[in-house]
């Protein structure tokens, strides 16, 4: 008789966002067992939450974790900061040029730790995180260089690390893909783009700005994999 | 005319223990204004919320941040879960056995990321945490490799890292000493140890249980020290 499968847990760091959303979906398809966990920073807006609960009841999670964690105390980044102006209209140009305002302080790291200290107690040793290191966005926690390093001080300063030679693996699968690449994978997947938010400055009904960053990366991917945004239809094509 | 002397600034981690307070008091002796950032992650107890406080005041830090981070939502440790019991009255060498139940899952990588974000936003360089590897405590996230992993880390996945070769200390003036030794030098500076909180079961009204690891290891520091705690007059000799 077949042993029945159990599935491997993984932990998901899901925001509700495109790339997170795909992640999402493709740990689910490599069998992954998902916990995902959302961050609440004190974004601006809670599209992104909203979108990251009903992706999450969709894909039937193990559980969804939402935690506050407070980085408006300090502030630092147009995300977090309400007097900073997210940027507008910038050409793609521009954006290629340094880190942008929408950087927060170590956030990354900050989420990684926290995804690490709750898989240490599920003794999970799957993460998944969709950060990307094209589209311009220059963000230096996005880049394998500190993935890689994050793993290898994630083994050095844990309990299961020292004791058990805890084999844990912060996956990737969208860091390298460009984001028609990474639309055109989630679209394979069945991934229904109209619930996921990106606009960094949503309008009070949560409508994308279309004009910050994030909305102008989002729109010229769904233009490059040449497929229509189903959020556009969620909320100007009704 | 003499420039007038401007201090740097350092960020230190400050629990309101004994060690935190020892380390905030040598970061001041070097001339640092302090920033101190206490994190509230779901102790079973308020007294060390209280002695942070308290001690914060005392030596007019420039600022002190207390941050709510839900350690609790996964437990993991005796300190976040009230379903385990802290161990009491364990020998020295069993305590030297392994990693304690008392150890939080990445609580210091968790610490140090939240205090590196501050400091990323304030500009600052050093930052104080008063981990410290003898006294049988085991943890791994107290040893120098993790911290010099920490540092590495941190200036990779930093935008001040990135742009501005970022020189960022993680200052650890008592990793090496004993308690007795941390006890002797924060005499010397004038700390005043009735107001530091080490207990990890402390009675409704904050005395010390005088039989778990921490306060068993503070009494025979302060007995080698040959010095008597004030703590215990002030809870128990009035």
């Amino acid at each position: 008789m077949k042993p029945a499968k159990i599935s491997k847990k993984a932990i998901v760091l899901l925001s509700g966002g495109l790339d997170s959303t795909t992640c999402l979906a493709i740990a689910q398809s490599r069998g992954f067992n998902i916990y995902a966990l959302t961050i609440q920073y004190g974004q601006r807006h809670q599209a992104e939450l909203l979108a990251a609960k009903k992706i999450a009841r969709h894909y039937q999670v193990q559980k969804h974790l939402i935690l506050k964690i407070p980085l408006t105390a300090w502030g630092g980044s147009s995300l977090t900061d309400l007097k900073l102006n997210v940027a507008q209209s910038r050409s793609f140009q521009s954006m290629a040029q340094g880190i942008p305002e929408t950087y927060v302080p170590a956030r990354n790291l900050i989420f990684l730790s926290l995804a690490l200290a709750w898989g240490e107690t599920l003794h999970v040793e799957d993460f998944f995180i969709g950060v990307n290191v094209l589209d311009y966005s220059g963000y230096p926690d996005c880049r394998p260089a500190f993935i890689h390093q994050f793993e290898k001080l994630a083994r050095l300063g844990t309990k299961l690390g020292v004791e058990q030679n805890w084999k844990l693996k912060i996956h990737t699968p969208l860091i390298h893909l460009a984001k028609h690449q990474i639309i055109q994978e989630g679209t394979r997947l069945g991934v229904n783009y109209a619930w996921t938010h990106s606009c960094y400055h949503p309008r009070p009904n949560h409508a994308p700005c279309l004009k910050c960053d994030s909305c102008l990366l989002r729109a010229k991917g769904f233009q490059l994999a040449n497929l229509e945004d189903p959020l556009l239809n969620r909320f100007f094509r009704k």
